[in-house]
């Protein structure tokens, strides 16, 4: 298997967290360097870094604050004040499952650096087998179409399917006001050499309409008990476009979060100013409005699969 | 009333027809001179002007033509020779009708420049009439959904409702790749102190959802017989995502085409550069395609209600 660098784009060496710059691709492959909590949380909040690398990036740092504060005798305190944080940076994503997950490590008094590790490990071999599973979903000669970026997922589903001799190809959504798919996806994908067609957002329904797409494949931020699933701004119409079109629509999904359904899932409003700038211009004339809600949330009921992280 | 320079985009004076660019708004109103038939469908071809600038523009052309050929001997081959230049020019838009009619008063012997003239004044009776019956749809408080741009004609809607006392705003899709929405409709309606808000074009379902639209209003570039029709890229999908959500969705037509229904109608597939680029800035990575359809079919099903230009 050959990693795409989104699969694991945070890594800790030397009491430093580098975090691949996603503003910067395609046209760069660069890490930020980060030696704080403080870093790190900024990081999120400027979407630096997004979907997975954010998971990862909780757990790096926390381990670069345990190597900071190896010897303090408040570190119950710091480690509080490190989940509260990051929890704060983005409220659609459900951090505080994971800080939670930390600080009951700390309680319980079990070795914190070992728990934070061999979870990562198991996180890895979890992503693997998802991707695993997708690709045994997929058949011969099937496009598929994907919105956003499912971090480093999306080509090994390709890899896999390549194993099995399946011959697949991608369309993906640019995925306005980011283009994770314009300059994330068709990235990773193309770096491996994919067949990979970029379409704007408003032409899901034409192309569905012309019958290119045999399945969609699209990540998930927030899993509630019940099975609706928050993602990207924009997932919700291509699953009602996919119903419309009977075109099956699977969702490789994180743990449950706790939110009982969709409606508990908060969706996190991001600054017009995003929205209305598209490379550096503005794009619309002063005095108008945005409206920039930057997840959805898709009913279980339009969900076709869900493709679980680990055995539920 | 007032005018946008969108409503009536085309003037001819001394020879020399003046088309408003639209690819520089709304950062700049200036107006490119054409002085030959070529330069008209060069400036067509490039999306200089779109929609009811192009019908224009065709009228124009043959004005201008006219102009300058006045003695001619061999006018009717000039004019064959302009008609089917312009009928080349973009394949989607039902130009054959427009130059059909010229060329159809040419062989009857009626004054050519007066029918024109004639035919020009009803055109923009007609379009305030239709804009004066859309506007008898709306109800007070009414949030109206557009999706690119048709020209003149949504301010015009919303000084009918002013003047009925109807208090309405507006919700534009940015309308990608070529950013009507978010250039021209929000622009022309800022214009005239309308609260207009930008969404991306993956962001109507979640807009819907939320119950912040009442009505969907678009335009047309083609009606077919059955009363399919075909308009800018995205419209389908908003006509899906309507039906869904049990919100109205009106369109504005063109008179009818010689298509007898949508399936007749060819859909335009433009440059990927034009997709892949923006602003001068390639957004994707190299080797990666894309795929522009400009136009898609909504099938009458999905009308709830069809706004003729003229009686029909």
């Amino acid at each position: 298997m050959t990693f795409s660098p989104l699969f694991w784009p945070i890594h800790l060496k030397s009491k430093t967290i580098y975090i691949l710059d996603e503003t910067q691709l395609p046209y760069r492959v660069s890490y930020i360097k980060v030696k704080d909590y403080q870093g790190a949380c900024k990081a999120i909040k400027e979407m630096k870094t997004r979907a997975v690398g954010q998971v990862l990036l909780v757990f790096y740092t926390f381990l670069l604050v345990l190597e900071q504060n190896r010897k303090s005798k408040s570190l119950d305190k710091i480690l509080q004040r490190v989940a509260k944080a990051i929890n704060a940076s983005r409220p659609t994503l459900p951090f505080k499952v994971l800080t939670d997950m930390v600080l009951g490590w700390q309680v319980q008094g079990a070795p914190l650096e070992k728990c934070i590790l061999g979870f990562l490990e198991k996180l890895k071999n979890y992503r693997i087998a998802q991707a695993q599973e997708a690709a045994s979903l997929v058949k011969n000669g099937d496009v598929i179409l994907t919105h956003c970026n499912i971090s480093g997922l999306m080509p090994l589903i390709g890899q896999f399917c390549r194993e099995q001799k399946k011959d697949i190809s991608f369309y993906v959504t640019e995925t306005r006001p980011y283009l994770q798919g314009a300059r994330l996806s068709s990235w990773e994908l193309n770096q491996q050499n994919f067949s990979v067609t970029i379409i704007t957002d408003n032409m899901v329904a034409q192309v569905m309409s012309e019958g290119k797409i045999d399945k969609v494949i699209v990540g998930a931020d927030n899993l509630a008990q019940n099975g609706d699933i928050a993602n990207k701004i924009g997932t919700y119409q291509i699953a009602i476009l996919a119903q419309h079109f009977k075109v099956p629509f699977y969702v490789l999904c994180p743990p449950r979060s706790n939110a009982k359904s969709g409606s508990e899932i908060k969706i996190e409003i991001r600054p017009e100013k995003e929205l209305l700038n598209f490379q550096g211009r503005c794009i619309a004339p002063k005095g108008v409005k945005a409206y920039y809600p930057a997840f959805d949330v898709t009913p279980k009921e339009l969900i076709t699969g869900h493709i679980h992280l680990g055995r539920e």
